[in-house]
């Protein structure tokens, strides 16, 4: 991980953040209600998230459809996301649809379009090229590593995936992760990556693939980050009402990536927030569904919870 | 609950704990290795544990049969157990037998012999009815209920539980929880007694049952607080080498109860800390069968795990 930063006199970085990912129409229901085809996919999360920390406007590399409504992109501008990046292409927008049981312990998927997906072959404006900070959500790790080759020396990678490339395309995944500071996955997902069943273990074999850092989510229990410095455990922030847990784990990859676009380092201290602010934008996601929550936050509830995370987790030292 | 202590000049207080619970023969099987009729029960975790804290020798009341070895009644007592309460009666001491998933993730009873507890009518020596700190192990809330009834004006008494009592004892539990101030469960069990499925959902109606405080253990996922003051999250400490987690909640309740009789208090900083005495107690019982890791456990080892346990949840303020 670089340590070097770009970090200006207000202690704001002037880094840029790249996120690459799927945007999508997500059809949901879980004990709370049902919504039909709204805004969804990874890197709409990821980019909206990051939004409220990066610097300057997360620039979005993905593709929707031309049925991809004027709403939504001004929605995604709005909230600081530069659709410089965006494809538009005939055709629908990918489109996923999923139910989630009343615990939301488990998740069933009812149907995948992938649609314009289904060619996507991610093609950076030449200005995004030199992206200080690379986020590349869950995609064929083919693309993923496609993206990486376009990218200009990037200060710091993280990348996220799923159970379906750990099997279906693992030599791919595997070159991938040899140019990537930092993995995010789920403990499932490290489990099968890794052959290993303590979460210790399995981070310890990932970062021998090439991730300096390994983030393991898990849901509601939290989130470990395993790198040269250690283990930090940021707890999930205990949410009484959860609406949608539909992109929490991409909320929580984009707070971390716009808090170290932000700051412009990667030092242990600087992932160690991040990792919070990650929690942080996550505990909002999951209040609502879709972007909903993100349309009407701002700055000062995520200071509010930020605190709340502290004072959660706060404990006196003792003399023994 | 009580604020007030007993709070010697030293720091540490005069108070007396008392735990009543089991106490077994378990033949346990988990991916690491197999034991055959080693020490166990919860009583035996929890007073064990909280034996490395405790001001004074914990009282252990329980019940064994003719076959309890000399040997394990000596392990005991070094470890600053009082078995002054701990009858022995003719017949076999209680039996369990069961077997862990190679991920930990599931357990599976083989085996359960009550034995000599089938009789269990636990009765306190004179001396003991004026405990200040009582701990109720997971047994018939009948049986708590009598220990309750026996004790003069406790400080500060918690309880544990389990779905078998929930379901089949529902009436008998209620009426001790009203005479309870803290209950610890899993967040299973807290789901099934509340009909709650979010947790802080499941604790406010739990709290509204009688316990001014309510932890819900998770496992390797930590313990949630829910008390007056807030929630507090207790991480789980990431042990690479896991031998085999039996009597890892019962070890966090004696860490848990150690520190508040060694305290002498209950106020809000001393029930964190007390939460966290109790992860390290529990971290270090799951890395070998039995109490055995107990056996070698020093106090310098606690203080040096509970400073990794600052390090793991440590993050700086930020200006957001």
């Amino acid at each position: 991980m670089s340590q070097s930063g770009s970090t200006s006199t207000s202690g704001v970085s002037s880094s840029s953040l790249l996120v690459v990912g799927s945007v999508a129409f997500d059809t949901v229901e879980t004990r709370a209600d049902k919504r039909v085809e709204v805004l969804g996919g990874a890197a709409s999360y990821v980019a909206v998230a990051a939004g409220f920390l990066a610097p300057s406007p997360v620039r979005l590399g993905g593709v929707v459809g031309d049925d991809f409504p004027a709403e939504h992109t001004a929605l995604l501008e709005r909230q600081r996301v530069d659709l410089g990046g965006l494809e538009r292409v005939k055709g629908r927008t990918f489109r996923w649809s999923g139910v989630y049981s009343a615990d939301f312990m488990t998740r069933t998927t009812l149907d995948t379009q992938l649609n314009v997906f289904q060619d996507f072959n991610p093609k950076l404006p030449p200005s995004w090229t030199a992206s200080d900070y690379v986020f590349l959500a869950n995609i064929d790790p083919v693309l993923q590593l496609s993206v990486l080759e376009q990218a200009a020396r990037p200060k710091f990678v993280a990348c996220d995936t799923m159970n379906f490339w750990i099997s279906g395309k693992r030599a791919e995944l595997l070159r991938l992760l040899e140019r990537v500071d930092m993995l995010l996955l789920n403990d499932e997902e490290a489990r099968q990556l890794s052959g290993e069943t303590s979460l210790p273990a399995a981070a310890r074999a990932i970062r021998a693939m090439g991730p300096h850092a390994v983030v393991i989510k898990r849901g509601d229990a939290g989130a470990l980050l395993f790198h040269e410095a250690g283990v930090f455990a940021a707890p999930a922030f205990p949410i009484e009402n959860v609406v949608d847990p539909t992109g929490a784990g991409d909320s929580f990859a984009g707070g971390f990536m716009g808090w170290i676009a932000r700051i412009g380092n990667t030092t242990p201290q600087t992932i160690r927030t991040a990792m919070i602010l990650g929690s942080t934008l996550a505990s909002f996601c999951v209040e609502d569904f879709s972007l909903d929550r993100f349309r009407r936050l701002d700055l000062g509830e995520i200071r509010e919870r930020f605190a709340a995370f502290a004072d959660l987790v706060h404990f006196d030292k003792i003399k023994l």
